[in-house]
Order: structure tokens, then C-alpha cells, then sequence
């Protein structure tokens, strides 16, 4: 197992809203990297869509940011972290839309 | 770093059909610890929304599905596995919709 049991998975999803612009996907990266150095973070993922197509697979979003905490508490100390504080300051104009999906085990 | 840089994330998010049905929720659960045993799959972490309530999170569905593979072609083969295939003609019928997010690096 790498994914402990009892952890905290926060996935989002970023619509560009110029997806067209490699500027802007290059800010979006760059900022999620300064990010990622949130303490509390305890391992991410920044990704692309993996080039699948099949009916039920949604492809049309430009980034995703997968983090695993320890716990929800993390997550929370995440959310009001400084360093993620100014990632929204920096990059919210960047983005038309993001869904967050957030999972803890059954 | 816990996820491996090349990795290949398949996040998948359930609605059942009876959203309440205590039932469905178990037997779509022990399907998918009986689809865990795929070989290719390097982890995964069965989860239910973790509780969290802003207007970017998407916690409506019921039931989500997070693997990590090696690469893109280990997630070709677990599509094609016998026991996936198993797992979706017995649990196909409970499900309302399926959504799919298929990520690798940038």
C-alpha cells in the first residue's frame, strides 16, 4: 500500500479559461508547485489529461492537482495556509472553473 | 514522494442509482475490493466524501475509486482484465452514472 488507509485525498480539477494559452498553463504549473510546498501536504501530483477516451471520461479540463494529507485536519490547516492563500491570489484569474473532489476511506 | 513521477492516477466517482440503499453501497464496495485483485494495479483507495462543504466540491456522489498504475499500458490491461470485466457485468446494474478522470504527469 502506498496510499495509507485512514488519508485525506483532495483531487481538483482546473478548467483554463483560455486553454488555448501555454502562458497560462505554465503560470497554473508554477503556481502549484510554489504550492506544494505547504508543510502539511504529504505527497502531490500535478497532472495532464492521460489521452483515454471513452464515454464516461471526462478530458476536458486542463490541470489537476492531487493531494494526499495525513487527515482532515491537514487539509484544513492546507486551505488557510499562507502559501495557499497567495496561490489564489496569484492564480484564481487564471481558471473559468475547478471542481475539488475531497475522499476519505469507507 | 509517495506517487511516482510517471505514474498513471484513474479516479473514478459513482452515483448509485438508490443513493440511499445501504445495500448497493456494500455490494458496489465488495465489488471493488474483489476488482482490487487486478495485478496491475499498484494501489488503490476505495472513499465517500470526507465531509467538506464549499461551492468548488463536487460530494455528491456516492462511492469513488482512486488507482494508481505503473504506467499507461497497465491501465489498458486492467480495462481488458477478466476480473474488471466481472466487476462490471455484476455491478454495472447499480451505478446511475459514472464519472472518469484518467491523469499523468506534466
Amino acid at each position: 500500500m502506498i496510499i495509507k488507509k485512514d488519508a485525506f485525498i483532495h483531487h481538483v480539477f482546473f478548467w483554463l479559461k483560455d486553454a488555448k494559452s501555454k502562458e497560462d498553463l505554465i503560470k497554473l504549473i508554477d503556481g502549484l508547485k510554489k504550492l506544494s510546498k505547504v508543510p502539511v501536504i504529504k505527497d502531490f501530483h500535478i497532472g495532464k489529461p492521460a489521452g483515454t477516451n471513452r464515454n464516461v471520461i471526462d478530458n476536458t479540463w486542463s490541470v489537476s492537482w492531487l493531494l494526499l494529507f495525513e487527515n482532515a485536519d491537514d487539509q484544513q490547516m492546507y486551505q488557510a495556509d499562507p502559501i495557499h492563500l497567495k496561490f489564489i491570489e496569484e492564480c484564481l484569474h487564471l481558471w473559468k472553473s475547478v471542481v475539488v473532489y475531497d475522499t476519505i476511506n469507507y
